[in-house]
């Protein structure tokens, strides 16, 4: 089959660390199943502050740009959270979501057998809980008109709020598409009692709706949502959102599992392309001391080969492998009970690599 | 002492039900502590929309106004979820914000003992949550500019965020007193690394902070807090935040205590000048056959006596007549273990009564 390019993104804190296990993924997959894959690297976030003055170099964008997807460790860290916005990971995050118009943020929301009591909830409140969040990533408030000015009481400033048609069509269309491959049931999240952007969001929901009869659409109130996200997790299947509601509702979702260390995420542009990476953060206090656990980001490596490539076969054994390796009961320090016996972040990879 | 006029409304669904208890008790504090009040009703809400055609007449307003503090049962049901928006009874709830000024919401999320199993929490991870959400109500998303418009690509929404420095500062300052009278911690949530609005509120929170030494501020992102409620909800005290996400993070923190159902919640406006409300809704499924449970507005007339008159005595007297009944076993239906034995509404306002 023909080479795959693959944009790779290590980035701060334990970003190359868990980078490097899911190339080691990467290359055993291309042996055992015959695809070809090409690999790029690419500096972004801190060290791209730190070695080229701006956390999204150009070239950077480019490399992406001619991948067929981007693989990304994780971004951030303390040292350059109090820089000059322009000059900040964060600035950069938002940039490449813009520049490469991946509008729609996937963030599986699963329960790690292994990791259930990790949780807050109880287990039978827990239990059966496996939804999908999925965010609109390139809208709303993140990326409208801001300002200061000077107003009547002092200084003041805006945000602005903004969608159209389209946006919320590609975004609800791609929803209810998961929806119908997963358990048919979507809930799309608004403020349709507040806020004229809800309401336009829900009036696309109801006229995409006649489309998909077979999926079931509940409208939820966005403050309701993050209760009965605690209520009810297992009732929810597909959660469809803008993108200020989708970042607060994918974290609770995403904590309430108690397995956020182990989640995947995939954020989609058109015709397939991806951005993938581990939900977890950079985790500066831990990086360079191979604690790390890169099953998050080898899972997000599977979730680019069914997502953007289509490799099924390469998916399942990447995931059936990381099962195994839990059910042998090999942990890495985050999610071992027993901390003596953990293993680090290289025989981890090694132990999937070894079981694909 | 003088006498103090409190405007009383009851709403929709449970509303008049559990008013008519809470003014049992306000009559009994009457004999018990030789305060005087004096109580007017008004219409309000859905009953306001069938009665005179607006969720908000101007009477009520001004019976609101002539008084020192409202009482309000709750408001809302299926009936009027299809109305336009002008004859909705939430477009009532943010009139009246709006028009009587009140631009904090205090929502003391505790947890009830005979209530803890309610929680889907652990119990564990549950014990000693006692913590304050201090949301701005009358700004913000909420308020700021709404339009449709025809863009490019389609017809598009827009919602307009808006703060300005006296409004910020009035509500965190109101939080830092508040945090001095309970634990001295504040957390203040923002999205500071995505929304000017709230890099002008952490300048604001940054700016009086040093006016309160003793108080302990923690500057926490929304998508973050909404994680680190459900993973150690007791190491909060004081939650500042803005409108929005104000509305999210109150619902989720009331929710995981497990004792929804009986929260109190304060909208307080200029010189102790307030609304009072239970946190819950007008529950229309349950309205008009004695189940439900009024405790969570006799809480409210606690808080009112506390927050706007001064009463300390009263306040306490009432809270505990409330954990005297609760601890004597007596349950309405929504929280008794055993359905069989629980009490009707006006038999758990009597009990309370008695009390005190
Ligand atoms: C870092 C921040 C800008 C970002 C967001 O809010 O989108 C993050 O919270 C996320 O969810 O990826
Ligand atoms: C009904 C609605 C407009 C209201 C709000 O969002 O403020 C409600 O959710 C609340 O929290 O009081």
């Amino acid at each position: 089959s023909e080479v795959k390019k693959i944009a790779v993104i290590a980035g701060d804190g334990i970003g190359p660390e868990v980078v490097a296990e899911a190339e080691k993924v990467l290359k055993v997959t291309e042996e055992v199943f015959g695809y070809a894959f090409e690999t790029e690297h690419a500096l972004f976030g801190g060290i791209a502050i730190d070695e080229k003055g701006t956390p999204l170099p150009e070239d950077t964008l480019e490399i992406c740009r001619s991948a067929d997807a981007v693989l990304l460790g994780a971004v951030g860290g303390p040292k350059w959270d109090n820089n000059p916005k322009e000059l900040r990971p964060e600035t950069g995050l938002l940039g490449i979501r813009k520049a490469l118009g991946l509008f729609s943020n996937l963030r599986p929301a699963v329960v790690f057998d292994c990791l259930k009591d990790a949780s807050t909830l109880k287990p039978e409140v827990l239990e059966g809980t496996d939804l999908m969040v999925v965010r609109e990533l390139t809208g709303g408030i993140y990326f409208g008109d801001k300002l200061r000015r000077q107003g009547e009481h002092g200084e003041e400033a805006v945000d602005t709020c903004v969608y159209n048609v389209m946006e919320v069509e590609r975004i609800v269309r791609q929803a209810f598409e998961i929806a119908g491959k997963r358990r048919n049931k979507l809930a799309s999240v608004d403020k349709a009692n507040v806020l004229e952007t809800s309401r336009l969001w829900r009036e696309v929901v109801n006229k995409i709706a006649p489309e998909y009869p077979e999926v079931e659409v509940e409208h939820v109130l966005v403050d309701n949502c993050a209760m009965q996200l605690l209520r009810r997790p297992s009732s929810f299947d597909v959660i469809v959102t803008e993108n200020m509601f989708g970042d607060i509702l994918s974290d609770e979702a995403a904590m309430l599992t108690g397995s956020i260390g182990m989640l995947a995420s995939a954020s989609m542009g058109d015709g397939n392309y991806g951005l993938y990476e581990p939900v977890h953060g950079s985790a500066p206090d831990i990086a360079g001391q191979g604690l790390a656990n890169p099953i998050a980001t080898i899972l997000s490596l599977a979730l680019m080969f069914r997502l953007t490539f289509g490799y099924e076969d390469a998916a399942a054994a990447i995931e059936a492998a990381v099962a195994a390796v839990l059910d042998a009961g090999h942990r890495t320090s985050d999610i071992a009970v027993d901390k003596s016996k953990a293993i680090s972040t290289t025989e981890m990879g090694d132990l999937i690599v070894a079981a694909i």
